[in-house]
């Protein structure tokens, strides 16, 4: 085998109350990538297609990750990444980690799996600082292990990967602005009260519990954060409305996914869940910004070969 | 069914990262209670055997407890309460709990069981109000409740029950000093980083996974403290060289039994806890303060009939 066709899915990271640890994998949006194993040593990216990335290798997310790998593991050969984008960059939807992860994964085919999934997560993170500065794994673990995964730790990297319960679904609404990192990053405040982190953690605790028993009232009843999510909602035009109309039209829990501006509903059942993405469309045209909405099943496997 | 004695055990509340939030039950040590139903009206406590707490209802942990159920469940008897306390009071084992819970559960007994074990837990938590001042339910729900407890909420109150894995055995060690409640509130502080809440909610989210997948490896590596152990150690003595021996004989983790000075160690199998148990207590010794050490199965049932 000496070339791989992926699909490497979009991620929600946070899910209200789990910033930097939690995040789940989706099944409907992704992009693609085309990796080719050739003679010439080294990493090279030759064609981006739908978005305005770097080639040069060590600029690109997926040119980092992939020599993050492929100096761990001596190759005879090099790899040429062909990347179809999909994920709008800046959406809140795990853009760059879709490109680390889809990286690492195709090399790792092409060599015939020396890594895990799970090891190959340390990798797609070294790509995630081109991206945003910091090595966090709170996007390229879902997509590289699909379900969901909890970030228990760094130094050394603890990553649990947790089923979906069968009937669980997303929505995504993307709103077409511009959040920038920077902006996302400079209203949190590095000191926050005992007293909401008890309560955020309680409901860490709950969300987990309620992915293990399939208890979908729980799910819901956990998806709470009273730390980020009021300070960056004012990023996003109509965000207190869209959740207002996503949760009166029966889904579980909703919130900004990963920094925004999109925001995520989760739902039980596809019927529940495309009532619910109609109505958040509908509530969001009223700001008069577009906005793309996905309904998605939790995506059991993550990055995958078409 | 006119009288009943029951079996009220102790607690271990916050275990490392749960503050305030996860508690367990214990199998081996606790009180014992006699509950009457008499024809007078209302609750007195008869007697207490064991500790000098007050007999006057509406001072005592128990009898508040008890108020608060009839007060909504309109009965045509009375109930006395004898009390025979075993846990001692301040040791950071649910002493306080053991007794509201008890008398909660006798009476709910006596008259029928027209309340849940969870229903019980928001009345004994009254009872909490007398000893500690504030409604919590961290003890009250793993003493009620047996295994693991969760409490993702108040408004209303929200406990998940957890299974315990079968082969885990805690051991308690309890130095024979005071620690004032008010001085283990009085070095809390306030506001807590951003960076160390989400280490703390990582470890909430490993410790609730490693429950319902028997990873004992995971329980112990989420049995981690960056908040709370790090102000409270000090007023322990020794406290991190017992926790170094503990973990260097085998424990999966351990730190503060509640607001100490109790010290806990979580175990697999019982070898290994007796092993660690003998440790800790030698290890204790050397600072020539007597110290209790208890080892125990993880109590599945909680408070029940003898």
């Amino acid at each position: 085998m000496n070339e791989i066709k992926i699909f490497c899915p979009a991620t929600i990271a946070n899910l209200s109350c789990g910033f930097d640890v939690l995040g789940l994998c989706l099944e409907t949006i992704g992009d693609e990538m085309i990796i080719r194993k050739v003679k010439e040593k080294g990493i090279r990216i030759t064609k981006i297609i739908g978005a305005d990335l770097p080639l040069k290798t060590e600029k690109n997310v997926a040119g980092v990750a992939a020599l993050a790998l492929i100096n761990k593991f001596d190759s005879e050969y090099g790899f040429e990444i062909e990347i179809h984008k999909k994920i709008k960059a800046g959406s809140g939807i795990g853009s760059s980690s879709a490109s680390a992860a889809g990286a690492v994964f195709g090399i790792n085919e092409l060599l015939g799996k020396p890594f895990t999934r799970k090891e190959l997560v340390e990798f797609a993170m070294k790509g995630e600082v081109v991206a945003s500065g910091s090595e966090h794994a709170d996007n390229v673990a879902p997509c590289l292990l699909g379900g969901f995964t909890l970030v228990r730790g760094y130094n050394p990297l603890d990553v649990i990967r947790i089923d979906s319960p069968e009937e669980l679904f997303a929505v995504v609404l993307h709103p077409q602005i511009e959040v920038k990192t920077s902006d996302s990053r400079a209203v949190l405040q590095p000191m926050i009260s005992l007293k909401s982190a008890i309560t955020q953690w309680g409901n860490v605790g709950g969300l987990i519990a309620g992915l293990y028993t399939t208890d979908y009232e729980l799910i819901g009843r956990s998806l709470q954060d009273v730390i980020v999510e009021p300070l960056r909602k004012h990023l996003i035009p109509n965000f207190d409305q869209v959740k207002f109309t996503a949760m009166h039209h029966g889904a579980l829990g909703a919130g900004i996914s990963g920094a925004g501006p999109s925001i995520f509903a989760l739902c039980k059942g596809l019927a529940v869940a495309e009532k619910v993405a109609i109505a958040m469309t509908e509530e969001y045209l009223k700001t008069g910004i577009p906005a793309d909405t996905y309904v998605s099943k939790i995506n059991p496997i993550g990055v995958s070969i078409i």
